[in-house]
């Protein structure tokens, strides 16, 4: 997905939100603004969101001196994420469905997240989604590929949010690869963030070797992109990877939330909706007409 | 009050939604977006919003080559304004206190600002709105003042909003100067726009001289701010105006919406809350302890 017009100001609202949890100097963050605004004309308005997002944020780091202003706010949702592991593991066991659910848990995680919103609450917005319709919902395809797949790359996009992608790797019980940024952006996960939700524990942990907030596959590594083109079953998490994946040719589910209205118009569902949206997959035309 | 940090992603938006307005040439939007973005660094923090907003506007109108983007909308709005000036007034006389509720329908008047929103539903915001409660409610000591002037500077904001200041004024029964905007900038009220509104039925309609979306008062005509200093009763409507004259020692009500967290916090209410605030004014102890 390229950039939309609607990304400049949010681009200026994320440099603004990092500034505020780096530093109180005001004159700091105004810095940070001017310095924001003047990289837009060097943006061609064909990027993608994350790869615009990649060389702003290189210069918020540059700026306020911090690789990793949201260490603390990272490591205190792990937390919180990993206090409510074993209910939603039983929610999951007690469930009809537990693919489902696990997959309603996983999206659900996709809350914690930081690029956009100011602030959220954990427990009211995953009990919230769990119990929300998806505004799109390609579940028999998805069950079809998962079943096909010798293995699943599941490319994860916020921490904390690993927490409750561990639940859904747990439940689809196949080899896996889970996905992290190479370094610390906004709060997206990390290899020591997919860690300490012990993502080690279920699955290979990979850096895509992107510095991006997002997928973007001409940023990421050889080792990733040879991985990510010998998969026939990729699960992308959240905005970041949507729209650095969004026009990819591979079979690729994304599980969102839709943030913000941009995302939600590209898709074509409304701001709030949460999607399970198979590309580039085979379709059973008796459920989908 | 001055800017807010905030407020930089804010006026970016507001570019981008004027930009939208006038061309659909996304180059030349980029364009707008490159530029704004550009003039941060030379728009100090202690500015208020409206004065940063004036030199914005200005650099708007040059690049979109339009003068008046908001021509047709701000017609539209007061022709719409304008059909529920009778069912407005009707309330009012029906009313147990008349010039509160015209008070009401003036701050329902508030909700046409389109420097703020993308959409408004006029006639669901204004019965919601004629509902509400005041966050800030400093009715009697407006009532007060009002008896004790021998005349009423009323600082509009949007164009529309004038008809129902008109029901306002007209329930005053006071000699009233009504004060627009010198030059179109964004929606707000100019002198043509008062004029469709009626206003000039019910009071002298003046440029305050300003070429911002607010009254800021060095950047108003000498005989403006030498009739604002002879004023003993001043009513303020709407943000723009809020933020060019909340520091000033005169005794003024304002009279608005809070549509952004900014103003709202800067007025200690919540976003979305209608105040009726007076500063300067004579307080009565018994009835505000």
């Amino acid at each position: 997905m390229k950039n939309y017009l609607d990304c400049f100001p949010c681009f200026l609202k994320q440099a603004l939100r990092i500034g505020r949890i780096a530093t109180e100097d005001e004159g700091k963050i105004k810095k940070l603004l001017d310095e924001v605004g003047m990289m837009f004309k060097d943006i061609p308005a064909e990027n993608t969101p994350p790869e615009s997002g990649m060389i702003i944020h290189q210069k918020v780091r540059e700026i306020i001196g911090n690789h990793d202003p949201y260490r603390e706010i990272k490591d205190e949702t792990t937390q919180r994420a990993l206090s409510m592991y074993h209910s939603l593991k039983k929610q999951v066991e007690n469930s009809d469905d537990r693919l489902l659910t696990a997959i309603r848990v996983s999206v659900a995680g996709n809350v914690m997240d930081f690029g956009v919103t100011r602030d959220f609450d954990l427990e009211k917005d995953v009990a919230q989604i769990l119990a929300m319709d998806f505004a799109l919902f390609d579940y028999s395809e998805f069950v079809n590929c998962l079943d096909q797949a010798d293995h699943v790359l599941f490319i994860g996009d916020n921490a904390g949010e690993c927490v409750f992608d561990r639940i859904l790797i747990e439940e689809m019980n196949k080899p896996a690869v889970y996905v992290v940024r190479d370094i610390p952006v906004i709060n997206d996960a990390t290899y020591d963030d997919a860690v300490q939700a012990g993502i080690d524990r279920v699955a290979t942990i990979m850096s895509s070797g992107t510095k991006a907030p997002g997928t973007v596959l001409k940023t990421c590594s050889g080792e990733f992109r040879t991985l990510f083109s010998n998969s026939g079953f990729i699960i992308s998490k959240g905005q970041g990877n949507y729209e650095g994946l969004s026009d990819e040719k591979k079979p690729i589910f994304f599980l969102l939330k839709a943030k913000c209205h941009v995302i939600a118009d590209d898709i074509g569902v409304e701001e709030g909706d949460i999607i399970l949206k198979g590309i580039n997959v085979k379709r059973n035309p008796d459920e989908n007409p």
